[in-house]
Order: structure tokens, then C-alpha cells, then sequence
């Protein structure tokens, strides 16, 4: 892997990925079966990067707030949800046969077809006319597959929150204008799973539905749009990988006013990170329609009675953990013609905080003695095999911010020397200020 | 609600629910839709009450244990995975039907079938023979319903730990014995859901598989029944309420050479929430068998090549949170003939660590400074709306172990009330005291 190859997009995001499965921190579902497509598996550093990034988001995002509360709902609800939603009629990709390969397209991506592998030469395809599949993923519930009623599991995690609406509002006793987010796995029949974990058929969401009157529904897109923006800047994302795009009136859906991407620069292009869309009235307006119950409210002291409306923020967690990943990711040349790997991670979001690394196996056991006492706190990693340089490397390589060196000194002075992640510089600190270093550096970082 | 029908269990569950849904904690799915039978969803208490569950978990059996990794792996999995497990073939419950009322029982719990409502009197149904009916949930995965893959939705989230021993254990560089760890949810189309949350179709597992030498199983057998009987305990369920119950030979699983069962007592009955179980090679060969590759490891000192045997813990989330909400639940008899409603639940797992009440609206704004800076760290709750007594009474309800009184008197003294849940004892605490406060009883508690 040299220098060089990591400057080119494509190469530099096979390269990542060959990292990812190599050091554990995502890798193809069921692997041992020859994977089963769109499908993956978080390992034990992936695990951690990616409760990071939910913990954090739950922090900013409910914790921190007056106005949003907390959910977490069934992955699969009523199959009404899904018809008042618009999901049972509506949710659906236009599919294309090639009537030569037998394969399937979707019509909408059809410059990604490339030639017919069937017919001669490098002829084109030879296509049906569209039709619809819906890419919701259906079960049965129930004691036997032909009396059980058909349910679906969700393809987002907000339906269940414009479903609770009423309850929630009432049981935690919030005003207008209040949020409900929830955080929880989503599932959609993608035709073509691709660009490893960003287009996959099981995904994680982070959500906030935030419920306003129609009057002040422009603030409150600008307040989140701006908030948002400014949690993937905290979370380590660069400001040249980020953009937020407008959606065009003709990309709008027909019930939203407004909606912006907010977008990251993957190697294989800008793509949707988040979405903030103004939904309008249109969820709990169809809710209340098909369950025949009044969703809206009533203003206190205007005695208005209104259905309110909808400003969403949707944060795909995959999608974040993957740009997280290609932002921090980079090979660097050093001094005497040698490379290292490193990835970049901001010091809260990186799955291992630090490393205690004794310079010899003879100082295992005051090193081992610190380790518990930052296992309580961080997840801490211990290594005491193998040369010093090498340990460094596998720990740039996970991420690792700091390694914390216990040497022959160490017993003498009651100091440890920490060793910063991406300006590898070296500094000593005292056993009994690691703790107050790393609270500092990891957890109000 | 008087004390004394808290003593009758099944009364005492009732009057539990009803607090559970009127404060939010846990609700039916799907509730303006009539619910969806087996289906629950986590409200803004019962989501902090469930994470802070998870989250201890995680830190016990994961990060604090250098010899366990863990995994977050994908719900749907390759579905050879559940024929190597047996669960395509084996895993189903007998079923009968009554010819009269239509209606369908587990024939092995026909004492909960009751006289059929079809036919005279109290005359017995008309049962069918049992037949077997399999509890996955199925789903489609691919392009087309005809032409797509059958998949399930995990039964338990074990396997996918399983198939993925081989790949974990070369990027953790791990030796045996090592565990590896994940929580997530799991489905079940159980015919009778019932018990509230205990008996549901869509429900939470934290599994921890630990691979060891078969020399070895019966030593880390009792390490890791011991280790979870202390987690149970040390989140706060009372001693009588919990107990271990080995099975008997006859309903041990044919592959397994030992269970327990760690037993809570419910208001209806002693019941299992979590196994711990001796699952021997089982798995670990078929999968080998199915996916034609070699799943032993070899012993780096003696050579010897072996099939691990694994220790398994398996922990219900949903099943420890309705535990916990049982033995936390109580009606109290105060002075003066009123009586109170309070969740005794441990201050590390309550879904509110505190609460800030100003005396007055008067006092918000020093009060909200405070609750601003602890925040930070706690889910803080703000409440400055009617009479102290009455705000109390909804934090004991809720379960928050501290109310945090900012009164006339803390302008000038820097001092603020505390109140205890428990005890209902008050303590004047300095103001730049309060977070080493809430540090020292929520989170080292």
C-alpha cells in the first residue's frame, strides 16, 4: 500500500475496506456462507465507533434537550403504519429486465448497466418496460402463514414516532413545539447493494421528528439544519468533506415544502449523509385519517386547533461511521522511506481511547493495575507483546488516540509517557493525571 | 390505588402496567391502531431505562474483560446459518386447534386454554392433533418475491457470533478462552404472547458466547453463572427475588451438558431471565460442517487441534427491565394516610438521575444554569410548573433517586436541597458540590 495509490478515490476506498474487514470493524454478514449481499457485521472496533456516534447523537440530540424525548419502537408495528404512510402503495423502485442476462436493473440507474454479458460483443441490454417492486421487506405474523396477518419490517424509524405522537406528547407532558427520536435499524429490498455499507438492505437511523405550528416552521428547519451541520463538524468530519444541498422543486415530495441533504464527499462521490426535510402535516394528517383519531392540538391560549407540522432529521449511522472511517483514513509517508496507516478518528468517537503499552513484560503488572483503573471509565486496550514501534502502528491503524507507554522509568518517577495519535509527539505524564488527561482530551472533546 | 392491593400480585402487575403506560415507560405498538398482539415500544423512561440496562452491560462483559470482544452484527443472515443451527428444522412449537372456536394452543400449555367460548356451558374445545408450527420469522430478500431468497429474522443473536468466531478471533488476536459479545433484537412468533413484555415476539437478547478447552467448561461454567448472578444483584434486584434453578436432564437441549437458569419472581410466578448454558461444540462443528470449513483452533503449546466448547449467558433485556420495574415498584403508606407510588430503581439505572425543581419561576434562571451543566454528563430533568409536593410525587413515580430543590435561600448561601428518593431525607449540598454528588451515588454506584 503506498503512498501514492491512497491519492486516488477508488483505490483508496478499496484499500479501506480491505482495512475494515482485516482489523475487525466491519465485515460481509454471514461470511463464512459466501456473505449474503447488502448485508454486514460490525466487529469489536466497529461495535465501538458506531455506539459512539449513536451515543453521542442520543446526547445532543434528546439528553441535552427540553423539547425532544426519547422512543424506541418495535421493528415491526401494524401494517396500517405502513398504508397510511403511502409505503404499501407507493415505496417502490421502477425495475428493468434484461430479457438476454436475465439480470435486473433499476430504471432510474441504468447508466450503471454497462454492456450485456450475454449477447455479442458489447452490446447494449436488452430491457422490459419498467415495472414497480416494492422494497419494503414483508413477514407474517401469526399462528400459521395462511390465516397471519402480513406485516412489514420498517423501512424507517420515524412512522412509529408519528404513530406514538399522542401518547408520547401526553405522558411526558410537552408543548408545541416539541421533537420524538428515536434511534434503531431500517430495512429496504435495495435492488443493487453497493459502496460497501453505504447502500445496504439492513441500516441503522438516527431520527428526530420535530412537531411546530405551521407559522414557524421555517425557523425551526433553519435551527436544526444548523444544528445538524454543526454535529458532523463535532464529530471530526472536515469542512471540504461537507455540503448541504437544496433539494430542486421537482426532487421535493409531494407533501414536503422543503428539504436539504446534507452530503459527504465519498471516493465514489458526494452522497446523502443526512437528510432535513420539512414533512409538513402530511404524516399525522394520513395517521389520524386511518386510525380515525384526532392527532392535532390545541394552542393554550389561542385556542387554535391545529395538526402540527414537521421538520425531520435523518441521519443514516452507517453512512456517518463510513464517512467517519474515509475522512480519518489516510497513509502517511515518514521519515526513512517507511508508511503508516492511521486513521484520523476524533479522540470521542474512536472505539479504543487509549492503549497501555508496557514497555516490557516485566512492567506487567503496574501496567495491568492502571489498565483496570481506565477500564472503568474508557474502553482501554492492553498489549505487551512484541517491539514497541510495531504496537504503535496497529494502534494508528485502529484509530487508537492515545498510547500510553509504561517504561523503566515509570516505577521510579510515577510517570507514563502518552503518545498522541496523528503528531505522534510524546509527552510524560503522572500515573494519577492519566484520568483527568484522558476526561479532558476524550470525553469533553 | 390503596397499599393493600399492592400485595396481591396480580393486582400489584396491573396497577405496574397502567403506571408503565400512563408515565410512558412501556406502551402497546401500534396503539392508535389497536396494538399489534406481541409488539412493544419503549417510551421516553423506558428508552433511558433500557439503554442504561445495555450500557452496564456492555461495560461488565465487554470492556472490562480483555478476553472478551464484541460484535454488532446484522439481524438477517444468510439463512444456511439457521439450517446449521437446527432452527429451520427443529425449532417449533406443537400446536392444536379447536375444531368448535377456532381458536389455536401450544399444546404444551393446554391448562391456560380455559372452556371453549363455542360451545355449551363450560365444555372442553375440540382439539385437533398437534401439529408443529415453526417460530422464525420468514422474509424475502432479492428482486422479486418468486425469484428472491428466503431469509429469517434471527431467533436469538447467538448464531451470527458463531459464524463469525473464525473472523473475530484473527482480528481481536484472540487465544482461547475468549467470549465474544453482542445485544440486539431477536423475533419469535410465539403463538400466545402474554405477561406484558415478558412473552413477546419482538424482543432484546444481551448474549455472551465464551470458547473454551473442553478440559476447561466446567470451571467457566461457574465463573460466568457466578459473574451473572452478581450483575443481577448488583443492579438492584433484592435476593428473594431472584433465584438459580439447574435443569433437569430431561430438558436439557440434546447438545447441551449443563444449564441454569437465573429465575426472577415475578407476580406470575418464578420465571427464567436469563440461561446460562453449556452449549458443548454443537455449533461451532455444525456450522463447520455446513460451510465446509474448519472452525477448531489449534493449541499453540501442545498442538493439539480441538473444537471449542462454549459457555453461553443469555440475558433477556426486555424480560430484566419488567424485573426491575416489578421489584422497584411499591405503594407506600405515608403520614397522614396518604400514600405514595414510587419505583425504588438503582440510581445507575433510572431513566432520570435527577430532577431540578425551583422553588419558584422565579428562581428558573440559576436553576437552569444548573441544569445546564449537568446535563452534560446525566439525563437532568426541569420541572418549575406547581406545588413542590405534587412534583415530587411524579419524580418518585417515574423513579428519578434525586430531586434537587433551588430555593430563596441557595441565591445566597450557593446551596441547594437534595432530596432522596428512598428515604425521602433532605440534605443542603453546595452547589459547586452537586456534580461529585450525582458522580459518587449514580455513576460509580
Amino acid at each position: 500500500m503506498a503512498a501514492d495509490r491512497s491519492e486516488q478515490p477508488l483505490e483508496r476506498m478499496e484499500d479501506l475496506v480491505s482495512l475494515c474487514v482485516r482489523r475487525g470493524y466491519i465485515f460481509p454478514s454471514s461470511e463464512i456462507y459466501g456473505g449474503i449481499n447488502g448485508f454486514w457485521d460490525y466487529g469489536p472496533l466497529g461495535v465501538e465507533l458506531k455506539n459512539n456516534l449513536k451515543s453521542r447523537w442520543w446526547q445532543r440530540v434528546v439528553r441535552e434537550r427540553d423539547d425532544v424525548e426519547g422512543l424506541d419502537s418495535s421493528i415491526i408495528s401494524h401494517p396500517r403504519t405502513w398504508e397510511a404512510s403511502g409505503h404499501v402503495d407507493h415505496f417502490s423502485d421502477p425495475m428493468v429486465d434484461c430479457r438476454a442476462c436475465k439480470r435486473r436493473f433499476r430504471a432510474d440507474q441504468l447508466e450503471d448497466a454497462g454492456p450485456c454479458p450475454s449477447r455479442e460483443g458489447s452490446a447494449e441490454h436488452d430491457f422490459t418496460e419498467p415495472r414497480h417492486f416494492n422494497l419494503m421487506l414483508k413477514t407474517w405474523i401469526g399462528a400459521s402463514e395462511d390465516a397471519a396477518a402480513v406485516a412489514y419490517l420498517r423501512a424507517e424509524t420515524c412512522q412509529p414516532i408519528f404513530t406514538g405522537f399522542k401518547r408520547i406528547r401526553e405522558v411526558a407532558r410537552q408543548k408545541i413545539p416539541f421533537g420524538i427520536a428515536q434511534i434503531g435499524k431500517a430495512f429496504r429490498n435495495e435492488i443493487n447493494p453497493r459502496n460497501f455499507t453505504f447502500r445496504s438492505r439492513e441500516f441503522e437511523q438516527a431520527e428526530l421528528e420535530y412537531f411546530c405550528h405551521p407559522s414557524e416552521r421555517e425557523k425551526w428547519f433553519a435551527h436544526w439544519l444548523d444544528e445538524r451541520v454543526r454535529f458532523h463538524r463535532e464529530i471530526g468530519i472536515a469542512e471540504r468533506s461537507l455540503r448541504t444541498r437544496p433539494h430542486e422543486p421537482d426532487e421535493l415530495a409531494h407533501y414536503a415544502k422543503q428539504a436539504v441533504d446534507i452530503e459527504f464527499r465519498f471516493p465514489f462521490g458526494w452522497q446523502e449523509i443526512e437528510g432535513v426535510h420539512d414533512r409538513g402535516d402530511w404524516d399525522l394528517s394520513r395517521h389520524g385519517e386511518y386510525a380515525g383519531k384526532d392527532l392535532g392540538v390545541t394552542d393554550p391560549e389561542t385556542k387554535e386547533h391545529f395538526v402540527p407540522v414537521v421538520v425531520e432529521t435523518s441521519v443514516g449511522i452507517d453512512r456517518t461511521c463510513l464517512a467517519l472511517l474515509c475522512d480519518a483514513y489516510a497513509v502517511e509517508s515518514l521519515e526513512g522511506g517507511e508508511t503508516r496507516t492511521v486513521l484520523r478518528l476524533h479522540p470521542a468517537l474512536a472505539p479504543v481511547s487509549a492503549a497501555i503499552l508496557p514497555l516490557s513484560k516485566k512492567l506487567a503488572e503496574p501496567a495491568r493495575a492502571l489498565h483496570r483503573e481506565l477500564q472503568r471509565r474508557w474502553n482501554v486496550f492492553y498489549d505487551d507483546a512484541g517491539n514497541i514501534g510495531r504496537r504503535y502502528r496497529r494502534q494508528d491503524e485502529a484509530g487508537t488516540p492515545f498510547c500510553i507507554t509504561y517504561d523503566f522509568d515509570s516505577p521510579q518517577d510515577d510517570r507514563v509517557t502518552v503518545r498522541e495519535r496523528d503528531s505522534m509527539t510524546q509527552e510524560r505524564v503522572a500515573l494519577d493525571a492519566v484520568s483527568s488527561y484522558l476526561r479532558e482530551r476524550v470525553e469533553d472533546a
